[in-house]
């Protein structure tokens, strides 16, 4: 049988050989919008088959799509899997599926931003003064150098000046200069955007700059999924300069439609967005960026520029203000990027005199740690296991996915994301699961399944036994939603790499167990997962569970921060020349640890 | 009978009604490719109708010219004249016409220019030194600050790096940062471009930045021309913001057509221009950077903005290295602008000790004075006069106009650019007419001709007298070239507009006219000019002949020593803020001086 993955959720579904897309979207509860009734005639059921095969178009879909065909573009109702395929939804359809951590701890600033306007009087000119335009607003802002010069100011600067007699609003910015002018009685805002740039997901936040607060919210998955899962398979797509351009492209379209929505939704205009700051890792920084990421897969996996940088955002392709900039921290390592530096600002661990850490779990692990006096960081390359991949019935945390295990007398039970028929398992629901079979013995140190001891929570497949979690008959996708001895595999894997980087950071920061004083949970699956199923699977290290904290998505309240305060973004770029990195793939005893990690503990 | 105006010319003729404009423009010897014997069929014979009465599209232009002909595009083959008619000859097929000092007197400099190109081993990336590639470049350089950061050089950065093992050639602007990497054995060469944006005509000089020589020169007519022909109809008919970019729009693709031309002289790539250095008047500088000039036109006549400019070439649409550098030097007033800057700096006056002056002649006449100590300019509203406009038979130096006119025995004389049959008069033909009328008696103090000396030198017309230069049988239009009693007035008019300008500015610096030691004449007029015809009708003062020295284009040349030069770029500068500018239209006796220079002088 066929198998049909639909991204951007990840989702692998048993399909049936000349089944048309639709009808197995269908029954695993996709429900994409078709007006016609599978005629295609309304183009409604629009996906993009992003490989695999699949039947040639037909005369509908030429009548169309035409050349949107030569980009994958299908009709879902009249497109049959012949074998294994792989299919992307418009991410406006799927808008309603996801659950992403888009909220975060926020720790207290001054409103201060780069950017904001102020109202000046200019002073006229006259047969005894004869300064240029220009010069004259620098004079009513006490300003002396030019900074950038704005053309697109210039152009419009004589007429404003004289239609509003002299009286006019400034929009200013700290490091740069003059953004734009307006007439005093302009009601047009001053508005930033914070982006979180994950791997995964994408989420922007509208500030208005004059009051610090954040006007509207709206994230999606990130658009370059489509074209690999995780970090290390987008570095290796981006190879050239063509290909990191289109990686770009889709993330700057992906950012612009959020910016549309945000701003309808406070009912503003783009235009009235003069920043935006963004974080992500160093890979998506780049890419953003549009500088090939290719020496991040390579060792010694050095970025290409690690400063912060200032460029206008008009520049990249943002639909913002024509005169608006692009702000992006600095990152510190070719895997530590600016998102591990919004994360650290964000929590305030480096003020802390007691060791505390920030693990920000995502398919790359970061871990900030601060010993009390110096900070030190690593990167782990977790995979994608805990967002739903290589897992076989997993999915990421939404509509339909169990999210959470708990055993109640001796049977397993489940709860699902929106209360409906579960359609796969996501990477909380599974640490559960695990934590709990620990619990009951089912499952030993080594991760293979104790199967005698409760033979009927079982099956067997035709390599080795599945756990089953939902039954055929519960689940929405007519199969059994099970955990295989091979996802454990994957589990293990993903665990071990954190709790090996956590090890060893500690280790080289010279920070006991017993010291650690808090472990802050950052990510949307670090805001969703049971802290007590983390630290029984060995995900944490076993200390008291009122030691750790969910934080949520702080690396988007990182790039908040800075955006609101100026100060916050010069103790960023402190941050990130502080912050040591530390490789430890090539500590000698490495393997060793990594290797113990593995194992699951056998005793809490 | 209709009146055809030729662009970019200035050439009047006097045309038959339903004459098609391409027989005009023939019996002025004025040939336009043609190679299907006006049938409509070539398309070779295009030109654009700039206003007038003429017959509408036929059915062969309809055809060949579409959606053109909404831009005033036309065969001249099948166009008829119906009343007066203004057209525009593409410059492709005009660029042999003309005369324009290109050249100018350069002081020498020492060749240190704004951008180089270093040749730098880089240290490569180890465990123990994990830098962005970036910040290796610029350890390698010495240089410690991120400057501009260049987006199209990171793109390329880490593959040229890892291709050129480490040694690279860097291209650096010493004001911007690094512009451009490239691989060490590169051969590719650093260029800049010097141009002039004259009101009339545009010069570039393809510089080779490694030696300082000047490699190739093109010149063109400013295609602004069809708009108006002197600063003040450009600043009228450039009245908001889409007209102002349409101006900069053409004036940018002319510039754009010069780099091509020079480049495919000088065997090289428009990328290998790394920065380009332009002057022009005030007017001219705010609409190449698509600056509303409107303020210029109004009183108190201030510019919007006047400090140097550094922009990246691209952001106003010319076709250089991506990442090159366009540099303005500093305007001083409205009507005094980097032009002037320019010909201070090639002229060196700043230096002297002693009081002397620079005049550069244009349809507005910029004059730069030292007294020794201080730096004074003004700007005079010669108008074009000069340039053959407002002149009933008059053009622009070109091949056909009458240049220089002399009596013999009673009986005028004259020389005709390209030794052909004259099609009109230029500027220094007329100046020289007169100043032998003067010799000879047969013009009074006053510009009134005495026809009675000498009255077959003259026709009556319907108003008054006209002095024939060229007879209808000598001519190349079928009709008389003559000098109307109303050309004496325009002449009279920009005489002493420039006298004037000249005695308030040296009244103002307190300087006699015994004490100048030299009066520099830059422009293409002030060159072809005969400095005793210019003394003798009192344009210019009458100091001793030795004193006048004409230099050329220094408008240019004070370009091509800014881009040379990173010193006279300083220099420049410092001049910009040291030249006091005087507006002497607010001198309480500027029209009773300016009368008085009306009249001629009646003894040499």
């Amino acid at each position: 049988m066929p198998r049909l993955i639909v991204q951007p959720i990840g989702l692998r579904i048993q399909a049936e050989e000349n089944e048309t897309i639709l009808e197995s979207l269908r029954k695993s509860s996709i429900m994409l919008p078709s007006i016609c009734g599978g005629l295609g005639t309304c183009g409604k059921c629009i996906i993009r088959v992003v490989r695999g095969d699949v039947s040639p178009p037909s005369g509908q879909e030429l009548k169309l799509l035409n050349e949107k065909l030569s980009n994958g573009f299908r009709l879902a109702c009249q497109t049959k899997i012949l074998k294994d395929v792989e299919v992307e939804i418009p991410t406006e359809n799927m808008a309603h599926f996801y659950k992403v951590a888009i909220e975060g701890v926020e720790s207290p600033v001054v409103v201060n931003p780069a950017v904001k306007d102020v109202v000046v009087e200019v002073r006229k000119p006259s047969l005894s003064d004869l300064k240029s335009d220009y010069d004259r607003v620098l004079e009513a802002l006490k300003v002396e150098s030019y900074k950038a010069l704005p053309l697109a100011v210039l152009k419009k600067l004589p007429s404003i000046l004289r239609k509003s007699k002299w009286n006019i609003k400034v929009v200013y910015h700290r490091d740069l200069g003059v953004l734009d002018v307006l007439p005093v009685d302009s009601v047009k805002g001053v508005y930033g955007l914070a982006v979180d740039i994950g791997t995964t997901k994408l989420v922007a936040y509208l500030i208005n700059l004059k009051t610090g607060e954040t006007e509207a919210v709206k994230s999606m998955l990130n658009p370059q999924i489509s074209f690999g899962e995780d970090v290390v398979s987008r570095i290796t797509y981006a190879s050239d300069y063509e290909k990191t351009i289109q990686l770009q492209r889709v993330v700057v379209e992906g950012v612009n439609q959020l910016t549309e929505e945000v701003c309808k939704t406070a009912n503003i205009s783009p235009q009235d967005i003069y920043e935006v700051v963004a974080v992500g890792n160093t890979a998506m920084h780049h890419i953003f960026l549009g500088i090939p990421p290719k020496t991040l897969g390579l060792a010694p996996f050095t970025p290409v520029v690690q400063n912060p940088i200032n460029v206008k955002a008009s520049e990249i392709g943002l639909n913002v203000n024509e005169s608006g900039n692009l702000y992006l921290p600095p990152v510190v390592a070719g895997f530590v990027g600016a998102d591990a530096v919004a994360d650290a600002l964000a929590t305030r661990i480096y003020e802390s005199n007691e060791p505390c850490v920030v693990v920000d779990i995502g398919t790359n692990t970061e871990i900030i740690l601060n010993n009390g006096r110096d900070l030190y960081a690593c990167s782990c390359a977790s995979g994608p296991a805990f967002e739903g991949a290589r897992i076989k019935h997993g999915m990421r945390a939404g509509l339909g996915a169990i999210e959470s295990v708990y055993m109640d007398s001796e049977a397993l039970k489940y709860k699902v994301i929106g209360g409906v028929k579960p359609m796969g398992i996501c990477g909380s629901g599974i640490v559960d699961a695990l934590a709990s079979l620990l619990d009951a013995g089912l499952l030993g140190g080594n991760g293979r399944f104790n199967v005698s001891k409760s033979p009927n929570l079982f099956i067997k497949s035709d390599r080795d036994y599945e756990l089953i979690v939902a039954s055929s008959e519960e689940s929405d996708t007519r199969n059994a939603i099970t955990i295989t001895q091979r996802d454990i595999r994957e589990i293990q894997l993903a665990k071990s790499a954190i709790a090996t980087g956590l090890t060893l950071l500690m280790r080289d920061a010279g920070v006991s167990l017993e010291e650690l004083s808090t472990i802050y949970l950052a990510g949307s699956f670090g805001s969703y997962i049971n802290p007590r199923s983390a630290v029984r699977i060995g995900l944490l290290p076993n200390i008291g569970l009122n030691k750790v904290k969910s934080v949520g998505n702080t690396a988007g309240t990182g790039a908040k921060m800075c955006l609101i305060s100026y100060e916050e973004r010069i103790k960023a770029e402190d941050l990130a020349r502080r912050i040591k990195f530390v490789e430890f793939y090539i500590k000698p005893d490495f393997s060793k640890i990594f290797l113990k990690n593995l194992n699951f503990p056998t005793e809490t």
